[in-house]
């Protein structure tokens, strides 16, 4: 018998995986958790029925999460994210020596329990000296703290469920009071294919925060359309005035000093939604 | 009761598409052919059992092979496409007033005689008076027709079946031998993800036959991974040293003058596989 994991990534139109394993399938507190065996992508992280992460694509979503705004901000000393329980964007934060603290504050501990056990290579810097992990409500979070962060990195699910608070323009204004006077914080945003209006209707609530807006994208296969997006909001600097000569080469597998720009140069049809 | 397509693009892993209608269904001389009618991408063109284009996600791929090329040479009268039987890379090719002639050699006339009933919006230039269409093989083609072209785009099928012979070193040469003194061809070359050996295999031939070879990236949602390369081999012309400024805005949807050399900025991992 062969099984199979297919996701509607909408009504009309998914992806199928071939599995071997199913770890976990449990209704936590919050959401449908289930970690299973791919073929191709190896540990796969289901939440809600939407995929998370796998082991094989994880680097595109989690370095692309971190550096471009770890780059652009010239001293992030404090970072927090919010949600992120499986630690990839942590491992990649880790990357960065001028960090001295990262929270990570995600809602639902057992992302970050089962996250540990079947995912140890994302999980891994979870427990580094530099890293505080809070099982916590993100957006009461940052409404608790005011003018504290360089960088904030919103490392959410899609806007059902748990996360559908943090795509309001009530929590874009609550990052900003939370971030220090030339802070930055990017979100993750969904794909143009499928969901322009969500792009759309983020954008156009980021911009009445943050003075500096931008939008880039990078290809992950097993996300809806292969096309991810991400808004970053800025009070003061831009990611698109980085020098690319100094940034150092790290340790990474999509992410360059090259593409640090690059990243922001949109399809004509994506550049439209975001004007 | 609920058809739905479903494409393995690998042996583990696939896209699954809810369909309406099909229109075609058929084993030409050379392939087995089927149109169908998919509520997510409209009509779509499977050949092999491969996603060949979709009316909602054809710009990207027809845009990315005729426009990058076409905006590299300076003066690309004559332009051959091998393959590309649907019509929607010479509908591009058509948005190039200094092109006087472009000829399609596409070897399974059934492949143009169901795109042109079935895809009107992709197929719609083939009886454009400045396009020549050949029923016959390319392959053959380029061998009879030294020195004749100024830009050469190779939009073949994948290297099983009728391409089999597109993806060969001596067809490379052949290329060459067609293409004028400072002729310039590009060819797709699949996916970084899944292909990797493949897109390593094509650089290493293709620089043994041209002094300038590149490779970018587009994000196409009905092919596999979502991030698909193309191989650009020229003469003499480098697209990364044209003057972006100097292209026109066409009527695009994907490709625009700022996305000229970003396409060509890849993920470090793709990056390293054509070092």
């Amino acid at each position: 018998m062969e099984l199979w994991y297919t996701e509607k990534q909408t009504e009309n139109f998914g992806i199928t995986a071939k599995i071997t394993k199913s770890y976990v399938h449990e209704q936590t507190e919050f959401q449908q958790l289930d970690m299973i065996e791919t073929e191709e992508f190896g540990t796969m992280l289901v939440l809600d029925g939407m995929v998370m992460t796998t082991v094989k694509d994880e680097f595109v979503y989690h370095e692309m999460v971190a550096h471009p705004v770890l780059f652009t901000h010239p001293n992030p000393e404090n970072v927090l994210v919010v949600g992120g329980g499986d630690g990839g964007v942590i491992r990649e934060v880790m990357k960065h020596p001028k960090v001295k603290k990262a929270v990570l504050v995600d809602i639902d501990g057992k992302v970050i329990e089962y996250s540990k056990k079947y995912l140890p290579t994302i999980a891994g810097e979870l427990d580094n000296p530099r890293v505080e992990v809070l099982v916590n409500d993100g957006f009461m979070h940052i409404h608790d703290h005011k003018n504290t962060y360089d960088v904030i990195m919103v490392d959410s699910t899609e806007p059902v469920g748990p996360a559908a608070n943090l795509f309001t323009r009530g929590f874009y204004q609550g990052i900003y009071e939370a971030l220090k006077e030339d802070g930055i914080f990017v979100a993750q945003t969904d794909n143009p294919w499928f969901k322009a209006d969500l792009i759309q209707s983020v954008n156009r609530d980021v911009k009445e925060v943050f003075p500096i807006v931008r939008v880039y994208g990078a290809n992950i296969p097993t996300y809806p359309s292969g096309l991810w997006t991400f808004t970053m909001g800025s009070k003061k600097h831009d990611p698109l005035q980085v020098d690319e000569s100094a940034i150092p080469e790290l340790d990474t597998k999509y992410y360059s000093p090259r593409l640090h720009k690059a990243a922001f140069i949109l399809p004509k049809f994506v550049e439209d939604l975001v004007k």
